[in-house]
């Protein structure tokens, strides 16, 4: 069965994801909402690099226009 | 007989294809779902250089902005 | 009698038609569908380098985004 | 409870964020408003560099498009 | 008396027009058609480099993205 | 109270703001008027290199794209 | 009395106006049209380097999403 991006958001609210931005950032944090734009909020979220935590945060809201990919 | 682009895509629903991105990632998946802005659903996806997978997910969601060219 | 960008896309339908990316790849194939976005449905397509073949495809969807032009 | 990116922001209205621009730069302020495009109005604001204030403004509007992300 | 952009184009159906794009090639040809984003079909179409023909075209259309500016 | 981002700038019509464009670019003018883009009109404009006057201009019309912040 | 930056346009319509271009071209030319995307029509133009003329035309259409700034 078939399942358009915005379900698989949904289906993935409240759970981890990791997020890929242009420029080659990555957030990993709790996805605790989106809009049609993929403007997401991450909630304890963290900046990456090379998969080790470099920045904490409590709660971010991301603009979906950098987002490569959401990786739930 | 012609068909449009989001004619293809949907043929190609839960069959393997193949993404290019901008700045020249390819990832290899099964495609799950898409919508008008060609955000796309893959499943069983890896991450792809030269043609061997060095990265894994399960379901990532691309944004469709990133896309050149998807290949069923 | 003038045309519009859509309709030469319509008549080119099931015939060969170069598309030049940005970034500077080409690819050819025959026209399979489009849509405004200038989407399009490439079929035998082969991306090519200096007028060469280097990777062959079955069908490919590109987002029109990527489009400079499509030479029928 | 899900929150949609909107509710977030407007939760953290007159509370202080930090907000990440496009190019790295940071800017910190209290939030005074914002709109469907993430235009912002931060009052107090700072640009930081390695998390110092280099700049200091009364009020500033920040073009939604270069937000890569918000944290209240 | 005023023109407007799309009245310039109109007027220049079936005449030759130069076209700059983004990142600096032009193109030469008769216009045959434009649409409202720019789209436009050049007939007898040349590529330029420092106002040489460099690369001959029957008909293309090209994307309106990439225009910079068309010099009936 | 909250303020909204075109509400702030309906504030500082007639008042001096300054402009970071992308790239780096200051300007500094008379706020004249503005648009839902953040396209502005500056009065008695300047555009500044290191906080010094380096070309003056009568009235400016900035494209809103180009704009990272308005500092009223 | 505030103008929006479509009255300066109008208000310009048949007179000398410069146009600076994203990547930093300069034109020089009698507005002879405009529309919302801020596409401009310019007559008798000219390309600018260090304020020298080193191209003219006869009329151009600019696409607006070029353009950085336009001083009447």
């Amino acid at each position: 069965m078939s399942q358009r991006p915005l379900d698989i958001l949904n289906e993935s609210l409240e759970t981890p994801v990791i997020v890929r931005l242009k420029g080659g950032r990555d957030f990993r944090g709790e996805l605790q909402g989106y809009d049609v734009h993929l403007n997401l909020v991450l909630d304890k979220a963290e900046e990456l690099k090379d998969g080790e935590a470099i920045k904490k945060f409590g709660t971010i809201v991301v603009r979906g226009d950098n987002v490569v990919y959401i990786s739930p």
